[in-house]
C-alpha cells in the first residue's frame, strides 16, 4: 500500500486531484498496491528473478504469449510446468529454454544459484516414481535451492534407505515420493528432524486406487513431522520445500 | 467318508438293511462322512484336541450350551472369542475356564504344548493395536504354537524395531498389527524372510476412516511375502498364521 | 554415532572390552548412538528441553509412569496431548503441570522462550473449529514459538479475513484450520508468501463427511503454498510448523 | 385442462360422442391438457419461443428429424446441446444454425432479446473451466438473459477476483464454475446478495477425483446462498439462472 | 467506498491529516466501507430487519450475548437455527422469543409480512422428512415469505403427488425434501417450471448412507430445473427459495 | 378410469352438470378412479385383506390412529414393521394383535392361510442375520405364503447347506439373507432353479461395512437368478417373494 | 442321489462290489447323481430347450467350440451373450443364427412361442439406456416369454409414463432399466402390483459415477416391489424376469 | 552382525585401526552384514538360486541391463513379472528365456525341482481369471513348488468345483483366484484345513469396482483361513505360497 495510493494521497494534498476523483481512482486501483502480481497460480517469490506458468490445459500458443508478456515486463527466467515433449518441440526456438524431461518442465533463462539456509532431499520408493520426483526437484532448483536425490529406497528394502542416513539427518526439508502403500514417509519422518513433504503418487495398481491408498497412509503419517500434498503433485511439494528453505526472518 | 458309509454299506451287504433305506440314509448324513465337523465357523483342527466358538453375537446362555454339547462330545478344550468381562463373568463357573482380558477371549482346558515347527512373531505399532495383537497371540497359543511378542514398533521410530532383528529374522511366521498408516506390515515383509500376516486395526483417527487406510496399505504392500485379514481380525490372522506353522506334508 | 560406539571401540583398543563383549555391545543399542531417544511417537526437539506425549489411549497411570520416567531422565518440560479434563484431574497434583481446556492439552514446566525466526499465524474459518486451533498453538507455544491467532474468518466473509491482511503477511508460518468446505487454506495460500499447514476438521454435517471434504479441498488448493495434515490434527500442524519456525542452518 | 377436455366433454353434451366413447378418449389423452409438450428432458418455457434438444448420445440423423418436427410445429428457436464439432458439421447445411464451440452447442434462429428481470454473472475459477461455463452462458443467452463473464478468477489471486465487485454486487443470479476445491462459489456466496448456483467441473488431478471434490465443498459452503448442479453442468446451471432471471409473479 | 475513504480524503485536502497517517487509516478500514456487516453466517437480507444466528455450535451464554449485541443495534427480528428444545428453555425469557419444535428454531419478534413475487411450496416424500422440511418452511417465512406444504407425496403414490398439481404448478419455487431414493425431486421438476431447490435427508437405512444416495440422485436429476443444497440443509434451501423469491430487478 | 368418470360424463350427457363443471371435477378428482388406496408407502396387496404400516418412524400415537382408521375402513388384518418391543408395550392392548419379537413385527388379525402357487424358503448364512431373515418370514407369512426356514448354513460348512438340497431344489422363490461376504445367494443361485431374493445384512465388522460389501458381492453374483434389496430389509425380500409366489396370471 | 447311489448299493448287496470298494466309489461320485448339467454360468432353464453362452471374455473360436458340443448334445436353441458385432461377423456361418444388434446377442434356432403366464414390461428412462433394455428384452424372449417395451419414459415427464399406464397395470414382470438418478423403478414400483426388476445402467455423466448413483437409489426405492441387478445387467434382468413369469407350481 | 564388525573391533584391539577409523568404518557400512542382497523388491529366497525383476515400469533396456548385472553376479535363473509379449520379444535372444504368455511372465533358466513340503491348489472362478491365476502358477513353479490347476470352478456351479475335492482336501496351500463376488475364497476355506491366499480379480463389471467388490467379499469371509493380497496380484500369491510350502524349521 505504498506508491498508487501515496501518489493519489500527494496529488490530493496537493490538490492536483479532487476527492471525488481519488475516491474514483481508489476503487480503480484496490489491491495492486498490496503487491499482487501473479501470473496464472503461481506466485513471484522474489522481486525481479523467476515466474512460473502451468503447462497443462495451455495450447503452446497461449503459452508463448505469456512468455512474451512476462519478458516484456523484465522477467528474465521463466519455468513451464506439465509440459509435454511434443508441446516443448513447438516452443524450442525460445531464447535460452531448456527441457527437462522427466520432470516435463521447461525453464527459460536457467536455475538461479542456491541460496537456501540449507538442502533439499527428494527420496523416492521406486523408480516409476522418479517423473514426479523431479518436477519437485526441477521446481525447487528453479526457485533457488540446493537438491539431493535419493531413489528407489523403498521400505521393503531399508538398507538401501539407511545407506543414505547422512543426507536424510542433514536434511533441510524432505520430500518423500512414494506410490502404493506410501510408507516412505513415515519412516523418514521418524528419521530426520526437519519438516517431510509427501507427495503421494499414482503408481501402484488394483487397491491402490490411483493414489488414494498413499494419500490417506500419508496423511496418517505416526510421524509428526509428515505434511502431505496433492497426488502426483511432485510441483507444489518443489514449491512448499523451496518456501521452507528460504526461511523469511 | 468312514464310519457311517461304512456301516451303511456293511448293513446292506449283510441284508440288514434294504437298498432303498440305504439310499435314504445315504441322503440324510450324506456329508458328514468328507468328515466335516465345525462348530460355528470354526473348524476342529486336529483330532480330539480344540474347538472355537465366535461369542460376538452369542449370549452366555447359547455358550454355555454349546460348551455343554461340545464337552459331552469329548472336546476337553474349547475357546471363546470376543467374549466381554461381563459375559465371562456369567461364565466363569465352567471348569477350568481361564479369561484373557486384552483378547477378549475365554479357554477352557488350557493351551496346548506347543507343537509348531517354528515361533510365530506377532509386532504392533503402538500400544493401542495391543488388544488385537493379543486376540492373534492367544489363537495362536491355544492352537498349540509358540509365540513372541514385540510391541510398540511402529516405523516412525525404526531403532525400537531393528533392536528387535532377530526376533523377527528367526520367525516362522510374522503377524504384524498396525492402525492408521499400517507401514508396519511393509517394513517387517522387507526385513523378514517367512510369511507376514498384516491385521490393520481401528486405531487413529480422521482419515485413518476406522481402519480402511490401514488396510488399504497393507494390501498395497511393496514386500512380496504379505497377505492381509480384515480390520481388527486377531484371531483370523492368529489362525492363518497357526496353519501355516504347523504345515502338514 | 558418538559417545557409545566410541566409548566402546575405546574399551576395546583399552583392551577393557573383548572383541565379543563389545560385538554384543554394539548389538544391543545398534541405534541410540544415531540420537534416537523418541518417547512415544514425538521426537525431542532440540537436547535436554521438551518432551511429548501422546494422551490419547493412555491411562492416566500410564502416562503419570511416563513422566516419572521422563522426569529422572532430566526432562524439565513435557507436554500431554489429547488429554481429557477428568484425565487431567487425576494428574493435577504434579508439580507445575497446567490444563489447556480448548487445546485438551497438558504442559509441565511451562512454555519456553519464542526463539523462532518469525511468528506462526494460526487461523480458523469458524468458532467450532477453536479446539482443534488451540491444540495447534499450544504445541506450537510449548515448542518456543510465538503464535498469533484469527478465529472466525471463514472465507464467506471475506472482509473479516482481509482486516488481518497485516498478520497474514507477515507471518514466518500460517496453519488454517477448517471444516465444511475448507476454503480458507486456498484464500490464506494466495494471500500469503509463507507455507500455510492446512488442517482440514469434522466440523460440519452431511456432505461434509466428518472432514473428508474439507481434506479434499484442501488437497486440491489452487494455492501452491499449502500442504495439509490429517483431520483435526492440530497437534501435527503446530509441530511442523514449529519445526519449519526452528529452520536449522 | 382445458381445450381436450372440454371439447370431449362438450361433445357428450351434445349427444355426439357416447359415454363409453368419451371415456376412451379420457384414457387416451389424459394428461396433455395439463399443458406437457416436452421434447427430451428439455421444458418448453415461454409459449412459441424455444426448445431444447440434449445431443449427447444422439446421431446427427436423429437430430435433423427431431429438429425437422420442431420446426414443422412452428419452433423457430431451437438449441442442441453437447454436440460435437464433428456432429455440427453434419449439421451445419440447417438454416440459420451457428455453433457455439467453446460450448459445444448449436443454435438455431439465435438469440432472442434478453427480457429477464436483471444480469447473470458468470464466472470461472480457471480458464480451463471456461467449457463448461461457456455451456451456461449459451444457455442462458439463448433464454433470454443477459449475461457477464468473468473468467479465471479463482481463490488464490482474490485480487482478480475483487476487481469484478461491482459486476458481482449488482448481479440478479450468479453462476460459479470452478474445478479442484471449488472454493469460489463460497467466496462468490459471501460477496453477493443474489442465488448462487455452483457447477463444479472435472478439471484437476489425483485427489480431485474428477470434479467429486468441487463438488462436496460447494455442498457443504458456508455462505447459505449457495445451491449446487452435477459435475460439468454448465447447462442444467444456466436453466436454473434463467429460470430465477425470469420470476413469474 | 465513500464516507469514510471520502473523509480521509478531505482531512488531506484540508491538511488536516497528513499522507503518511491517511495511508495507515487507509489500510486499517480498507473493506468497512463496502457494506459487510454479516453477524456470524448469514447476510443481513433487508436494512433493519433480520438477523440469522446459526446456533447449533453455540452455548445458549453465547447466544444470548449475541442477540443482547444484536438488538442493541436495532435488530428487532432474530431467527435462531439448530436449537435443542432444551436450549430454548434457556432462552425463553427473552422477550418475544417463539420456538418452533419441529424445525429446531426460535424466532424473536416474530415473522415479517409475506412480500416476495409469489408463493413457495415445500413438498416432503415421507413423514420422516417433515422436520428438515420445517427448518426451511420457518426460514422461509422469517424472510417474509408465502410457503405452502404439501408433505408425504413420495413417488410411490404418485397419486398423492398429483392431487396438489395446482399448488405444484403455481409456486415460485419448490423445495423438494427427500431421503431415501430422493426421485421426488425429480417428478417436481418435472411437473413444475420454476427453480427446484432439492434438499436430501438423512432418512433410511443401509444403502441410503446417511442421505449420500438422495444427494446423488438429486444431483443426477433428469429435470433441468433441479439444483441441490447439502443433507437435512432445510435452512440453506429456505434461505435460497426466499432470494429467489424476492428477486431484485 | 370407471365410475367417478362415468359418473361425471353420464351427469354431463344428461345436462345435470355443466361443461365447467365437469371439467372442474375432472381436475380434483383425476387419479381416485385408477383405484390407488395405498396406506403409507406399502400397497393393499388383495382387496379385503392386508394393510401394512412402517412403524420405524411413528409414535405408537400415530399408529393406534393408523390403525383405528384401517379398521374403520373395514381392514381386519394389519402388520406393523420395525416395532420396537418398547413401542409394542404401548399397543398390547389392541384386539388380537401379537407381537414377533425377532422380526420386530407387530400383526393384527393374525396370519391368512398360505395361498401362493410354492413354498417360499429363507435362508441365512449366520445367526446374526435371523432378525433380519425373520422380518422376511413374518412379512411372508402374513401375505399369506407357505415358508420354510433354513439357518446358520454359510458357505464355508457346505456340507451343512447341502444337507437342505430338497429344500432349497423344491422352493418357488429363495431369500438368502446374508452379511460378512454375502457368498450364500451366489451358491443358492447356483443350486436352485427359481428366482432367488438377496438380502445384504450389516452384521460383520471391519470391512464388512456395515453391510455395504455383502451388498456388492450379492450385486456381482456370478448366478443369474439373483436380484438384491437394500442391507437389513427383510421386509421388501419378503414382500417381493409374496408377489412372485402369488403370480397373477 | 438315485441311478449310481443305487447301483453301488445293489452291487454290494449282491456281493459284486466290496464295501472298501463301495466307499471309494461312492468318495468319486458324490454330486452328479444331483443332476448338475450346466454349460458356463447360465442353468439349462428347461429340458431339451435352451443354453446361454457369457461371451463377453470368449474367442469366436471358444464360441464356436462351445456352440458345437452344445449341438451334439442336442441342444438346438442357443444364445450368446455381450457378443459384439465384429465377433458375430466371425460366427455369421453358424446355421439359424441370428443377430440382435442393440442387444449384443446372437441366438441360434430362434426365440421358443411364449409360455410364460403373462407378459413383462421393459421400461427405460432415456433413449441410451435402450441397449440394456434389448439385452434383457432378447434374453426374455429367448426363454420363451411374451414382452412389451416402453422406451423413454423418465419421471420428468410423468405424461408419457402415464400414458402407459394400462401396459405397466397388466404386467406379470417389470423390468425398469435407467442411469442417472434411476426414479423410474420407484414410480413403477408404486403404480403396479407385480414384481419390479430394476436395472441400474451406466449412463449419465459426473456425479452419475458410472451406475453407482442409479444403483443406490434403486436399492433405497420407497417402493415395496422393488429388487436390483448389476449395472447394465440386462441379461440378468431378462434371467429373473423369465423365472418369475414361468412360475413353477 | 559378525564379520564386518568383528575384523573392524577386532583391528581396533590389534591397534591397526584407530578409533577415529573404526567410528567411520560403522558408520559407512552399519546394515550389509544383516545379508540384505535385494534386486528390485523381490528377496532372494535361498542361496544361489532364483531373482526376481517387477517387469512393470521397466524399458526392454533396464530389464537387460538388470539381468545382465544379475548373470555376473552367478544369478543363473530369474524370473521377469509383468511383461508383454511385445516387450519379450525384445528380449527373446536372452539365452535359456522362456515366455509364459498368460502369466506374461518371462523366466531364465527354467523351474527349479519343485521341493516344498506339499503341492499348491490353484483354483479361479472363472476363464477370465486365468491370467492373473497363471501368473501365481509360474511364481510358485519358479520357486520351486508343485503346483495343480483347477479353473472354472465358481460357486454357482457346486458340482464342479465338488469333483476336485480330493486335490482341495490334499493341498498345502490353496490359491483361491475369483473377481465379481469373489466367494470362491469362502467355499474353499470352508472345504480345506490348508490356508488359503484369496487373489480378488478385476474381473466384472458395474458394481464389481475393478476388483474392489471381490477384495472386499475376501477380507469378510466366514472362513478363518483366508488371507487376501492386491487386486489382481497373482505374482504376490504366488510368492506367498511358496514360502508357506517351504515352511523352514
Amino acid at each position: 500500500m505504498s506508491i498508487d495510493h501515496r501518489s493519489i494521497l500527494e496529488g490530493v494534498r496537493d490538490k492536483k486531484i479532487s476527492v471525488e476523483e481519488a475516491l474514483l481512482k481508489l476503487k480503480e486501483v484496490p489491491f495492486e498496491d498490496i503487491d499482487f502480481a501473479k501470473v496464472d497460480i503461481h506466485r513471484k517469490l522474489r522481486q525481479g528473478s523467476a515466474e512460473i506458468i502451468y503447462g497443462e490445459s495451455k495450447t503452446t500458443k497461449q503459452i508463448r504469449g505469456i512468455v512474451d508478456a512476462m519478458q516484456k515486463n523484465g522477467q528474465d527466467r521463466i519455468m513451464i510446468t506439465r509440459l509435454s515433449a511434443d508441446a516443448f518441440a513447438d516452443l524450442s526456438d525460445i531464447s535460452s529454454i531448456t527441457y527437462h524431461e522427466d520432470a516435463r518442465i521447461a525453464t527459460i533463462g536457467g536455475f538461479c544459484e542456491p541460496d537456501g539456509i540449507g538442502r533439499i532431499v527428494v527420496a523416492t520408493a521406486g523408480t516409476s516414481d522418479v517423473p514426479v520426483a523431479e518436477e519437485a526437484v526441477v521446481t525447487a532448483r528453479f526457485l533457488g535451492n540446493d537438491v539431493t536425490t535419493i531413489y528407489d529406497v523403498g521400505v521393503s528394502g531399508l538398507h538401501r534407505l539407511l545407506a543414505h542416513l547422512d543426507d536424510i539427518m542433514s536434511a533441510s526439508v524432505i520430500i518423500a515420493v512414494a506410490g502404493m502403500e506410501g510408507a516412505l514417509a513415515s519412516v523418514l519422518g521418524g528419521l530426520a528432524d526437519c519438516p517431510v513433504i509427501a507427495v503421494p503418487t499414482s503408481v501402484g495398481y488394483g487397491a491402490a486406487f490411483e493414489g488414494m491408498t498413499a494419500l490417506l497412509c500419508m496423511l496418517n503419517s505416526c510421524a509428526s513431522a509428515v505434511s502431505v500434498v496433492n497426488i502426483d503433485n511432485g510441483f507444489g511439494a518443489g514449491y512448499v520445500a523451496g518456501l521452507i528453505n528460504h526461511k523469511k526472518n
